[in-house]
């Protein structure tokens, strides 16, 4: 069992993780919820729903009101916010990259850089390059960290990742864990953190 | 110019207009927000994006999803909530009548029993024996209600605004309106009063 704790299930290229990455951390903390990083891929999981593409881009008036919504969002929350001059970018090796840190301190840090980097510099995050610059700015090595991040091992972890997002119910990002309770979006993680404290008895 | 004003745009099919409706005379009351109903059908919406059904249906990860946060979501709001037995429900008949009677004001009772009998009581409400209980219930006379509900002129009411929603950018149900501001989902209730408050300078 690990429901003492909130899992953060988010994708680096969905706009509602943007503001729940820059979040989290600080509202979990004050919450006194111990937080769990969980990268995945919604790729596979809208491949599954017959979707080859963003359901934003799909579904016009569904994507034009989200890039409203973000305007609103990230000024609620005093974010900057740049709408990408593409949409979706591939968070696929940043994914891998935030899979492969997972136990380590900087980890979050990398997270935010990587969103901040798409949605509000919007920067390539998909190309090596920009993913080396923004480990460099986090102080680590960047081909040593590509290359774990790349390792076929690594790459295995992701991909069970995903399907284990999916086996969970996981059907869009991001999405908070507590036990078997999904929370999905951003605007859900206050309910989530109330969740936690109503049912996970604290240990005295 | 109609910007002193919320529009909540509601179908009766829909789950969260379910909350939303119960809570909306009284939050914008509260906030001293003007308040317009408008019903509306998302059946010719979504079948404009592909979907022939529900996305709650069509996406059962979604619809699992949805069934356990409306529980939350009336727990949380102290709502009687019953899963409906079929779904989703055709609203057609209550829009007709909620669109006729728009100017009465036992109107907003009528929306609220409606929804209380497809979400709390699990009735039929695609039956005109139940839109007449209910408008009984509501101290109306069905026969005449449902006459001028029935009338062409009314239907053909309900098919312009349905048009004119969708005209405005709606994708889904609930949606609050203010000015050229959309809100979507029960859960922006209070960020759509809250915009309200900011934007809106109040007449002396």
């Amino acid at each position: 069992m690990e429901q003492g704790r909130l899992e953060f299930w988010f994708e680096f290229a969905s706009t509602y993780s943007y503001p729940a990455a820059m979040r989290i951390e600080e509202a979990a903390g004050a919450a006194g919820v111990p937080l769990k990083w969980r990268p995945f891929l919604l790729g596979p999981i809208f491949a599954s729903q017959g979707w080859g593409d963003s359901p934003f881009n799909l579904y016009p008036a569904k994507g034009r009101y989200m890039w409203r919504d973000m305007q609103r969002i990230c000024e609620k929350y005093r974010l900057p916010f740049r709408r990408p001059g593409k949409f979706p970018r591939s968070g696929l090796l940043a994914a891998r990259v935030a899979l492969a840190a997972e136990a380590e301190p900087w980890c979050p840090r990398f997270v935010r850089a990587v969103y901040r980097a798409n949605f509000a510099e919007d920067r390539d995050i998909s190309r090596l390059e920009t993913v080396a610059e923004i480990l460099a700015s986090v102080g680590q090595n960047p081909r040593e960290m590509v290359a774990r991040a790349e390792s076929s091992e690594n790459k295995q972890r992701l991909r069970e990742q995903t399907g284990w997002a999916a086996a969970l119910g996981i059907f869009g990002a991001p999405t908070f864990i507590i036990g078997n309770e999904l929370f999905w979006g951003n605007d859900r993680l206050e309910d989530a953190l109330e969740f936690y404290r109503r049912t996970i008895s604290p240990i005295a």
